[in-house]
């Protein structure tokens, strides 16, 4: 035990020493507003991932005492999140499960094996994956599954049943249930939207205007505004007895403490699970992450993404082990617990004693909720997660990348959330080679006066007949290979007879796999044949030291240059 | 029709024209020699693949005329190859096909399949597909292929019955029944190992020294020793009537010429032929092209990498249509049509002369050959295409390209050939992804008394410490951005007070996607909050024409210099 670093494991040592009463109060603010924020929250995602209302409780209890313990970031504030709700839904409808208990079962079992993945992949230092994601694909994938849960929480909306788990399922269910939209639960519906609208627009502007609130203030308390939602929806629902003219409510929530203890276990549907464990695994991880980098730039502090991994694993664990399903760090929730002033993860641990006390003496004031108002709450969140404007950035500023967001949002929307973010790293990938299969070759003349060499096409440069420069903008390797090779003899063959070298400007070659290597044999060999000696310039160190153990550099017919202006000067010199 | 270049479409309508007696002569020499060669290869081969003997024969007739009307390479002989049948042979033998007629109809819808997609990759210009295959990968799998084909013919050569597409399967089978080893079509098969080994290795210099052949003749005129390997068992297998004595011949081949028609196609078994049928294109594509480009070379002639698509396409049509199985241009027998002097694709036609007259009147005579025999002819055929240097070549070169070849060759081994090449290929680009992302990032200085700029720690430069320049060797896309990001800022970090500019040196930075545009940008925040301002300089034409589309530039705390000299010389400068 000496050799290991127990605060890097259990970041609480490093930061716990040092608690004092300054960090205790901005953590109790915060936790009581986050706690107040999380409680419509918490059900409303638990409804969305197909759950039980309790279950979202559950996962917002001991998973946050979890993170608290072994996480780095001291603002990021976990719980159920949208996507990783939709996500989990997505997994779990075509296992064709029948009671609830199997549902809710199978939900913590996702949670279970993504809590592995999550602290092997920290054990490992895997935390690079993620890199995989690029921007383009996160931010398609987060505003396809943006709209995909806006519309799916409709059916809700409109009192009508629907199922589906993409824009055309879904779409045409709600279409088939038109004829039965309940008015009761359309009216509380619209009403819930319009004000959580109207809250999360003019609410902060207003309190800071009219009531002279600080801004930090203003948009912290619109950030509660669903909760007033619920409050007066709950009033009216019981008032009304809206439940007797059709309106679906929550209905009865258990009362008690989460319950602890190995969730039930099918073992025949874990290897339909790991895919889609291994998805939310790295969405979770990837918005998380992002979140946490994000806040702790603002106050100069860093995170440990590897020991991120292990947090969120154990609060992955922690909510399979207690009746929840999969969490991560939440960005609007974190955002408020930030400017609610948290300074430390003990935070997250006084916001779980806060959805303790929900959950053992605030659920049956739930009876009454409708579940119109969650979807409404629902809804107004995710429009913020919409943010149709990476098209038209990706479209201005590259193809390839709006290629790849394009069949992000697409195939997210018209198949699903697993294609759609696997089809984005796919696609991000496949253009990557793509793009470096054909590279940009420019012919290059030294800028007069300089030793600096650059495009005869894009500047004014001096060239000699004798000798032709080609810069290769690309690593050499299989996948362009036979290209330069061809490339280079199509140039040779073209160029006037009192041509003797050419020189490979290297400074752009990142490396020369086996492949390339027997290309550029091959070029030698052919240039020999036709009394051209071919030169290299600009070759950088690590690659000169892989040419250094092959053969290829006794086989060379012309000699390595330290830069292209040695070349150019010792290559002209000669002829003379 | 008047826009489409029909010599190009038809090569055959150029060289045609202008075929004179010369040509004829050497044709038609080539052609006996191929034609004499290919008669126990086509049998062999057939053996190889599962298939009835006179399957092997059809596929050497129509395919090579079809090669002749439409292929660009004057040597390349076509038919069926070792590796083809091979992956044939392991395509077919997961559908649990009943019957011999089933199986060979089942064969040719595979080369069906696969001409259909050699045509439309020819159409598309997709050649570039092949390009996926590295030079390690393919050696690799030709290796793996080599051993797993010779080990397969040991059935043959020991006489009992074994099966399997693995390593692994054939030996534990091969063990089963070696209690039940026919001596007498061991000892047939050991002396005609024996004898084609010491045709291999010996015949041509024996011919050459004692019999005062050229060596071109003699090199020749061992290729086709294999003939008399199958004319000298056939005689003893009449004469000692080995059937009788348990010693499996080739026994009934029909005679007369190939039928004609589509094949019988079982819909069902489509789905599952695809994935096969395009690796065979592929593997056969590249095989093909390498050869044809090899012989091209040799004259100063080219081939048109599309036109061959399609003209392997027709190939596989006609082989189709006419009871064969899939086809592919050949190594040895190419180099044979070559050295004996073929001139144009003729030959090819001339040898499906040649093996018609075989189909037409040799069969009968093939009753008594020991598939012993043929056994020997492929074991001493392939055991040339065995080279495990590729393994120490790439050890020493790249541990990447390394990982490549050996997951390629172990699995092709153990699991089979579609899992090896499909194993290769995904290794290969992962490991490029891999490689891509944590790229080499050098500081530089200033090369005393020039403009050139080398890493710090490899040359002796001078430096400023007012200016830190870091030059990366990598283009910066998703899957490097966010390390780029970590390791500037851990730079600028650790750099003394005096630091004011940070510059990137973009020299080998070819492409800068959306993903590293954020990155760059966050960069730009970070450091103009730390005091520093970044620059980029040496960045090229079409990095630069993409930045200038984003708002990059304008939130740039620095400057873009043209080239490193500049912004080491202004940034130095403003310092005093």
């Amino acid at each position: 035990m000496s050799r290991v670093d127990m605060p890097r494991l259990f970041p609480i040592l490093d930061w716990g020493r040092r608690y004092d009463r300054l960090d205790f109060s901005g953590d109790t603010t915060a936790a009581v507003i986050v706690t107040i924020m999380l409680i419509p929250q918490s059900l409303a995602y638990a409804l969305l991932a197909g759950l039980p209302a309790e279950v979202g409780l559950y996962a917002s209890i001991l998973p946050l005492v979890a993170y608290a313990i072994f996480g780095t970031s001291r603002a990021l504030a976990v719980g159920p999140v949208a996507v990783v709700s939709l996500m989990s839904a997505s997994a779990l409808a075509p296992l064709g499960l029948d009671t609830v208990a199997e549902f809710t079962a199978a939900a913590a079992v996702l949670a279970l094996l993504s809590g592995l993945m999550l602290v092997a992949m920290g054990a490992l230092r895997l935390g690079v994956v993620a890199n995989l994601l690029s921007h383009p694909v996160i931010a398609g994938f987060i505003t396809a599954s943006g709209i995909l849960i806006a519309v799916s929480q409709l059916k809700h909306i409109l009192g009508v049943p629907a199922h589906g788990h993409n824009l055309p399922e879904i779409l045409f269910s709600l279409g088939q249930g038109l004829d039965t939209v309940n008015p009761w639960t359309l009216a509380n519906g619209l009403a819930a939207l319009g004000f959580l609208f109207w809250v999360r627009r003019y609410m902060a502007d207003v309190l800071h205007t009219r009531l002279g609130l600080s801004k930090a203030a203003a948009r912290t308390a619109a950030r509660i505004g669903p909760v007033f939602a619920v409050i007066g929806t709950v009033l009216l629902s019981w008032a009304m007895d809206l439940p007797a003219l059709g309106v679906a409510v929550v209905g009865d929530v258990p009362t008690g403490l989460p319950p602890i203890g190995l969730p039930m276990i099918d073992w025949a549907l874990i290897p339909a699970l790991i895919g889609p464990a291994a998805l939310i695994t790295i969405i979770g991880y990837v918005e998380s992450v992002s979140v946490a980098q994000t806040l702790a730039a603002k106050r100069r502090q860093r995170i440990d993404p590897n020991q991120e991994l292990k947090a969120l694993g154990a609060a992955n664990l922690a909510s399979a082990f207690s009746g929840g399903y999969s969490v991560t760090g939440g960005f609007a929730r974190s955002v408020v617990n930030f400017d609610a002033g948290a300074r430390t993860p003990a935070a997250g641990a006084f916001t779980a004693v806060g959805l303790t006390f929900a959950a053992l003496f605030l659920t049956p004031l739930l009876y009454f909720l409708p579940k119109a108002t969650l979807a409404a709450t629902i809804i107004i969140a995710v429009l913020s997660l919409v943010d149709l404007r990476v098209l038209k950035t990706a479209w201005t500023y590259s193809k390839a990348d709006f290629a790849a967001v394009l069949s992000t949002i697409v195939l997210t929307l018209i198949v699903g959330v697993e294609t759609g973010v696997a089809a984005g790293v796919l696609v991000s990938l496949l253009l990557f080679v793509w793009k470096t299969s054909r590279p940009h070759v420019a012919e290059v003349g030294q800028v007069p006066g300089t030793q600096h060499f650059r495009n005869i096409h894009r500047h004014d440069v001096l060239t000699d007949p004798s000798v032709v420069t080609l810069r290769i903008d690309e690593s050499l390797y299989f996948a362009n290979a036979r290209r330069m090779e061809d490339m280079i003899l199509a140039r040779v063959q073209a160029a006037p007879d009192e041509l003797r070298h050419v020189v490979l400007m290297c400074s752009a070659v990142n490396e020369i796999d086996l492949s390339a290597l027997d290309s550029l044999e091959e070029i030698n060999q052919r240039l020999s044949d036709m009394g051209v000696s071919l030169h290299l310039s600009e070759v950088k160190g690590p690659v000169m030291d892989r040419l250094k153990r092959s053969h290829f550099l006794d086989a060379l017919s012309g000699q390595v240059f330290l830069s292209q202006n040695e070349a150019y000067e010792a290559l002209t010199a000669t002829k003379d």
